[in-house]
């Protein structure tokens, strides 16, 4: 296993200076929910042709944020393959986040934060949203939509909503629905949060929301990025700064060091009530057929992946084949388990170049 | 996929009135606290025969207790593997335990609770209290000692602290040490325990513990149990008594319902500060070698158990091979998860059947 792989991926992407903020106006859910404005924060890279037929919309995972230059570093840049010397490569933050776009930190109207007044949102909101930004930047049809995990799912949600806009789309390590076990560890997430006391029914203040909950939650996200030989290698058995055993319930070992120091970094960058509205599209999530999209598709999965298992993937291509579209399954053999389509430059890499050329 | 063995495990025990209460005296730990007595509840079943050479010791796991007739109705009772008609089994609630023996609920001298004052003890210390209490019994030698996952372990302790006094072993769904992975799962249910604020640094009123952690802690529990497929087999995506989402942070799905349900009901039977120091137990084991050991093993694995994986029985009987001692290791396949040690009495039962006999 490559040990630089596992530097540290950059899911704490800096709001950087090249963010920007679009302001889109009045936004109705899919569920009949009416903001009278939203907000959609986005970054972009590369330069929109004339033809305005080179624009690549890239989709975030659940803690991602507009900064795709940062967490997808191994696929997208000058010369990568989403190549930001030949396509137009944009990003933004999804509705119902937290990192500049309009979620349940966001002051509503009365000067509050929405709170537990943000409503439920689901993946088609998000890409209804991103469709705006797209019109709000002149373009009317994307040569790709990519993403993965949730940002999969938004990738999917454009093929069968906004087909004639999407001529490409590669999804890795998602999936078509949740699986009860995947709505599981989601659950386990919310309830930690929950049933945290200064959850306050979604109501705190943002200076003191539940952390240790939301710590807790991201815990957990953090054992199922990896696999079981992910941690045997990055950490094995090995103490955190000693020889011995403490004996207490303190950090003993380097991996609990390492899950304590994810979970509470997490909580100075992310909002609680949008893992809980994140977490809730998700797992409402369920995508029946492909029938209804005209792009042509590829799709990644990862041996050691199992939060998004390939058999998910491979059901996703089945999809798409059976609605008479242009399809590949991928199943790449890393050990890295979920966090591989964030790490896997190379592999997946050399089948996006090719799929987007 | 038969759905009787989905049937809830008989994990909740009753208090039976065959639970005896053995009071053992004073007790040194492996690192040196001394406790002025100990007691260490039991149940039997069977006959002690006049030679006293038909006793089998059960282990129980993180959460089990003494009535192993209950969690492992299927291995245990007349005519079953481990038979009641013809050995005499003795399973008794381990020391840090919360089910009658001394444990951090337990009252100190000083009439209250050891809460923070109960030391970090060893799966060892758990052995040598057993040890006391078959010293109690009258035997000096089992037949066999026989557990799954953490009672693998203590079958282990066992097997090489008091090699004189154990003819066989079985070890199922075990190994020989936590990996990185498995110390993470426990961490982050310790965590959700401690950073409940009801869990006061560990000296909480007995009727008013942190119940909100150690729920979430217990619901991540059941999902280690489970496999992804046994997951799907028994929920899917089905909604909890509704035939459409109720779009909110309640309960939408089955799975939902049941993680909940389990969480919660497993505070009115278990001590927070007991789950703490019974993980840490089992993040602290390791076995290095089986060369102590006399005993003939019998390791059993599940394909579907990536809690403790195969490949860690693997290793154990590899160890056993290693010291010059008789041993099998039982590769079965069922898609229970780390649950099958628990829901199979047939492939299981057969093979400890004739191991015993």
């Amino acid at each position: 296993m490559d040990s630089a792989l596992f530097q540290e991926n950059e899911r704490t992407a800096a709001v950087t200076d090249e963010r920007q903020i679009a302001d889109l106006g009045p936004f109705t859910t899919e569920r009949g929910y009416d903001f009278s404005s939203i907000q959609i924060a986005y970054e972009t890279w590369g330069q929109l042709n004339e033809a305005k037929d080179n624009a690549i919309l890239v989709c975030h995972a659940l803690s991602g944020d507009a900064h795709a230059i940062g967490w997808w570093s191994r696929l997208i840049g000058p010369g990568k393959a989403i190549d930001t010397d030949k396509y137009f490569v944009i990003c933004s933050n999804v509705l119902g986040g937290c990192q500049g776009s309009t979620g349940p930190s966001s002051l509503a109207e009365d000067g509050l934060p929405f709170g537990s007044r943000f409503p439920i949102i689901s993946i088609n909101d998000m890409v209804d949203a991103q469709a705006r930004l797209v019109d709000h930047l002149g373009i009317s049809r994307l040569h790709a939509v990519a993403g993965g995990s949730m940002g999969g799912m938004q990738a999917l949600a454009w093929s069968v909503r906004h087909p004639e806009r999407v001529q490409k789309c590669f999804v890795t390590a998602s999936g078509a629905a949740h699986s009860a076990m995947q709505i599981g560890f989601n659950e386990v997430g919310r309830q930690a949060i929950m049933r945290d006391p200064k959850w306050r029914g979604g109501d705190y203040p943002l200076n003191d929301q539940p952390k240790d909950g939301l710590s807790v939650a991201r815990m957990l996200g953090h054992i199922t990025f990896l696999s079981e030989d992910a941690f045997g290698q990055k950490f094995a058995r090995r103490l955190q700064g000693k020889d011995t055993f403490s004996y207490h319930f303190g950090v003993e070992f380097e991996v609990e060091s390492y899950l304590n120091y994810q979970g509470d970094k997490f909580t100075s960058r992310f909002d609680a009530n949008s893992l809980l509205v994140l977490t809730r599209a998700l797992d409402y999530f369920e995508l029946k057929d492909l029938r209804a999209a005209t792009a042509e598709f590829l799709f990644a999965s990862f041996t050691s992946d199992w939060l998004y298992p390939p058999h998910q993937s491979e059901t996703l291509h089945q999809m798409a084949i059976a609605a008479g579209l242009k399809s590949e399954h991928v199943l790449i053999d890393l050990p890295y388990g979920h966090d591989a389509f964030l790490l896997d430059g190379d592999v997946q890499g050399a089948r996006v170049r090719a799929f987007l050329g």
